[in-house]
């Protein structure tokens, strides 16, 4: 069979409504003919069941559309594995299936913008056994893995990069956390401490200030030690300064932590301080590269739970690196927590959890 | 016991000598007198072994020294960790055991730099059961978690990290990658290619281009697909153009790369050059947030072995943030890989291989 390519679509007739739309989920109908997309075209081209359009080829209609439309290729081999794995697809395009009319003035999202994507995705992915227009599963955002990408698009957006060498990876984003704090305490007033360098020292703390409250890391935990001492990070102690635990100035230690870590200890305070409010521990990420590791449930250090999540602290107009992206994600994994950004705004923090899926 | 500050060292007289240098490895003999570096008297301090140090107790000497000593406190809790796990230590210092003497005008390395660091370290450890002066185990350079690290400076160097928390990370650096390519092959010549967007496209390859030689990923690897081709990468594609085996300008594929990557890509294609001309097999490393993973040996695709290294190319003068570092060492640890930095200069590369230690 061939078809025709017909500015950026390619239209089939004779019996390829019923083959290819009616009875596998390709292109949209338009009459008794058929209308596809150049990626449902170059795949119906890819495994044999059109010969040509327009007079070309696969190579040749793969390197026409690759030459007419960004991130063709890319685009082309998601579609091929999402088909593979056996669900039906559809373009995110105006008046495709699963997508608003570009022509129904009343509905958001409409239009498609610049880059030809509509609503922030490239493929709609419908749940599987579901038809063309059915439920969709995944709202697929293809990227190569060179292209940077906004970190406040992607909540309800499934990622798929595509690396250098053509290999899918996907990751679900969801505009949230997903946070459950349950841990409570109390904090002493007014403690007894030093500001040293970029750490503060707290001299004979109450025991629960670590024990329960998860504060800081005993100096004097040795056997052989004479010292009773508590560290703290400075975000520790520019919180409980602040909350009055600690008889420190809150101002100066914000002063100190701007001082060894710019103002990204604005953002990381502003994060910690949201999550302890929320009754999350955050605690170093340092040992996982992340900025914080958190738990929602602390009774006791000596009975530690295992910490869910991992925080990077990011600026709300965070681009992502998708190769930055897959060593947070894979590294948390590896380790059975979750990957969380926090956009930390001047006024409020979003967070992003990202995970890797396999559709 | 109470000791005198004198200038940049602590002095101590009466059984000082035989109880803390003989026995116990602390400082430099001076006649019938010790003298301590003031990490070294802080730790006797912090103990209960000296009662004060010209009239300051722990709390006292500790603030003075963190005033006095750039980085003193990260030094003095990796020194009581490594004290703590039952070794013999030095400060790395001019005349202290284990260093050269500064009063020795022939010997090299003999002057301690601005940061009072010793040929690059800080800390000697002395082989287990070894007393101070006997065979170095691990030179040791201390950081803070938001300094950041000359990469071509840690060759040799053990690096002990301290995190915002106080907890100390160790890591062994080497002046080498440690391949050992075993991967032979054949190539075939001027094979028909077409270079795509940021891939290069290979059509009717022989088997062997992927099986043996391990080159590219097979588009037509689907059960249902017409299509017989292999999908390259850039850097696949230039190094393969540079041998004659595809019929692409070699030059035309750098161009390509350096569009879609800029400057990288030159230091990326010199270090996957240099490893397939030394047997080994570097494919990306997307998927584990590095450049390349490699293989040292690979008899077929289809019987591949697990890749042993995980490769991140960097410029000759890059700096790690300790955070990244932590990262890229745990994610390859925790793949079972090591983790190998490239250094991609101009005329040679040069490696480093990272990996985490507990000494």
């Amino acid at each position: 069979m061939n078809a025709t390519l017909d500015g950026d679509v390619v239209r089939a007739a004779g019996d390829a409504r019923q083959r290819f739309h009616d009875a596998r989920g390709y292109g949209r109908a338009s009459g008794p003919d058929v209308t596809l997309a150049r990626v449902e075209a170059a795949h119906l081209l890819y495994r044999g069941d059109i010969d040509s359009v327009s007079g070309m080829d696969f190579r040749a209609f793969f390197r026409d559309s690759v030459a007419g439309e960004s991130g063709f290729a890319a685009r082309f081999l998601v579609y091929a594995d999402l088909r593979e794995r056996g669900f039906y697809l559809a373009p995110a395009r105006a008046g495709w299936p699963g997508s608003a009319d570009g022509r129904d003035a009343g509905a958001d999202n409409t239009d498609d913008d610049s880059d030809g994507r509509h609503d922030d995705a490239d493929i709609l992915v419908f749940e599987r056994g579901e038809k063309p227009g059915g439920p969709v599963a995944h709202r697929v955002r293809v990227v190569g893995e060179r292209e940077e990408l906004a970190a406040a698009s992607l909540g309800g957006r499934t990622l798929a990069v595509v690396d250098e060498e053509s290999e899918v990876s996907y990751f679900a984003c969801t505009a949230d956390g997903g946070f459950d704090g349950r841990t409570e305490y109390d904090l002493p007033d007014d403690l007894d401490a030093d500001l040293l360098d970029d750490r503060v020292v707290c001299w004979s703390p109450p025991v629960d200030l670590y024990e329960s409250a998860f504060y800081g890391q005993p100096i004097s935990g040795r056997d052989d030690a004479d010292v009773d001492a508590l560290q703290l990070s400075l975000v520790e102690a520019a919180d409980l300064a602040a909350r009055g635990a600690v008889a420190l100035d809150a101002d100066a230690v914000i002063e100190r932590g701007r001082a060894v870590e710019g103002e990204r200890f604005d953002r990381r305070l502003s994060v910690y301080r949201e999550l302890r409010d929320r009754g999350v521990v955050p605690k170093t990420g340092y040992k996982f590269g992340a900025d914080f590791r958190t738990y929602d449930a602390v009774e006791t250090v000596t009975d530690l739970p295992h910490s869910e999540r991992l925080v990077r602290v990011v600026q709300p107009d965070h681009r992502f690196h998708p190769r930055e992206l897959a060593l947070d994600v894979r590294l948390a994994g590896g380790v059975r927590k979750r990957m969380v950004f926090a956009l930390a705004g001047d006024d409020s923090n979003d967070y992003l959890t990202v995970e890797r899926l396999t559709p």
